[in-house]
């Protein structure tokens, strides 16, 4: 029984998502459908492969995952199933898959007629060809049918957090649904200290304190911890980080230690 | 193992629709249920109409489709069992359905004890009637055990399309979560050339191309193109074609080709 | 063959959800997932306990549902297991199981290491306690393994409503996607007469026929009625009782009947 999820920039108030489910089920009745998001800001493939690499670690060996924010639909850019981490990742080349599937990965185009609708639509390929792949796969087949490998694919750029040394440079990767920062800087790798730091975000200059967690601080602190997608975040406690910093995706970050 | 289908004006806020699913569950614990939309706007039988024209016909058959846009809940409106394109449709008899099934087709009355919830409240027939309706059928009852059958339906009435002699003229029947405006002309019956065309929209009188997909013009480029649900499209490259036509729902147009 | 449904504040845009689903997919194969809401508003525990209290006895027995509306996250409150109507609930203990789960119940605070995500996040415990426990369950370990038995767990207040002899006094308790007001007055305990009545909602003074349903009164008028869950309903028919009356969650409401 596969598992097969859905994240998209389709929004819920059409069918476009439904209609992608229904070509799952049709060649794969036993399918298990689950959405991670339809919710995708409009064409933002940058949001869209961290909601991916944020969910497929929790889901099953096997598990299937496609996703969909593709503004180069009916376009050049190619379509592929790619084999990761003990996972099947569905999608356009276009960096969505590149944040979940890390090396060593093997890309397959999707060329076999099997794998596509015929008529195939320029429009939705969602529908069409990653649901359809989707579906061939949750039946049984193998990713490599799909057709010829694929050597390079593209690859996301996060923005590149700067050392430790002489103070952390870095960005917002992404706001979330509670206004929360979550930043370039990874958990693991940057020794964060428990205690004060200054943080410099746009225009704003404030000190904040490093945390286990936002019910360490008061309500409406400002708070640097590890989150829970295994990078840092700054949040405001029942309040918003986005708001008070006038911060969102993309706005350039410089933290370090108080003396 | 039924598949069942859900499109409603419910939002997502409120337990309604997960009351639904509930009930279906209880009478039909195998069953597959999938959300097509609860997004559709209040009260808006047309809309969603569409979305469930847009999706029933990629599941499977015998999947079971419940629709529940219904202004006259607790009223005289029938409540309905349809059967059509070897497929189950259930919902209020105001048009919802009427998209989606096209003749032949079989309508019964919801009348049956078994099909209904007891007590059944007066305002919440999607979780009294339809659910439970979908759950009978679901578990294995005939759709004609429902109640009697119903001899007429009633039928949504799209705007309907002139010719192309002089020129078309039809309506937006749907603008979409990416502001393409769906339009009254079928692809399969107005034979839309590719090249340059002129569009009348309210006030807006423009130039555009017919090309196979909106990947063959610019960035912020008008285009009309067959859309993936077998209709005409009207769409701005990486825009709202929306907000660029200050169109809507019902807006009227006008297309022909240029000399 | 578990069902599971999910009650939380989480948005849909982010993949916080997925990753839920994912962990109890992980654990419990088979599991059916189910969406009550994600768009509870945010840190608004009553809303998320009224959702759950509506949803979950339409779900057949022996159903789990985890509700995770949770402003102390990483603090002090308990993390619990409830066994109350034949069914599991799963969350914190801040009241958002109480108003679902009546009394002879059980709970069990989930301290079993088999329970939780090692390492545990301090930020995200529907991920890493809540799902974990709920995926337990769903594969069969019985709630009283979670941890020890909690004697008392918190209960919410919804607004007390005062009889009917001079007059009834109570409050809304939850304003739907439609806008109809779902008062604190509960359809069993008082006998509201159909015909006329006066309200006083906040600053506004009206007259409203209290009746079996919307459609017994004309468009755009105001309506009292037993609502589908069990409390009594105000309602505009075709339009929105909460902007005519400018009522939101907590105004209070008086009642008497017209001589």
């Amino acid at each position: 029984m596969a598992v097969v999820t859905f994240t998209t920039d389709f929004g819920t108030a059409d069918a476009y998502a439904a209609a992608m489910k229904g070509v799952v089920l049709s060649l794969a009745p036993d399918a298990v459908l689950v959405d991670v998001s339809h919710a995708i800001p409009r064409h933002d493939v940058r949001a869209g492969a961290l909601a991916l690499a944020q969910s497929a670690p929790y889901f099953p060996v096997g598990s299937i995952h496609v996703a969909v924010v593709d503004p180069g639909v009916g376009g050049e850019r190619a379509e592929l199933v790619v084999e990761a981490q003990d996972r099947v990742f569905i999608g356009p080349d276009n960096g969505i898959l590149s944040l979940a599937t890390r090396a060593p990965r093997s890309a397959f185009r999707i060329e076999n007629p099997l794998f596509r609708r015929q008529p195939c639509s320029a429009t939705f390929h969602g529908r069409d060809v990653f649901a359809v792949a989707a579906g061939r796969i949750a039946s049984g087949m193998p990713p490599g049918q799909a057709g010829q490998k694929s050597d390079a694919i593209v690859i996301l750029d996060l923005a590149p957090s700067g050392g430790l040394s002489d103070g952390a440079r870095g960005a917002v990767v992404h706001v979330d649904h509670f206004g929360n920062l979550i930043t370039s800087f990874a958990e693991s790798s940057e020794p964060f200290a428990f205690g004060r730091w200054r943080l410099v975000c746009g225009t704003a200059e404030v000190e904040l304190l490093c945390a286990r967690t936002f019910s360490d601080v008061e309500a409406g602190a400002l708070v640097l911890y590890a989150g829970s997608s295994g990078r840092m975040e700054i949040a405001v406690r029942d309040g918003s980080a986005a708001e008070r910093l006038a911060a969102r995706t993309g706005s350039e970050l410089q933290l370090w230690r108080c003396a």
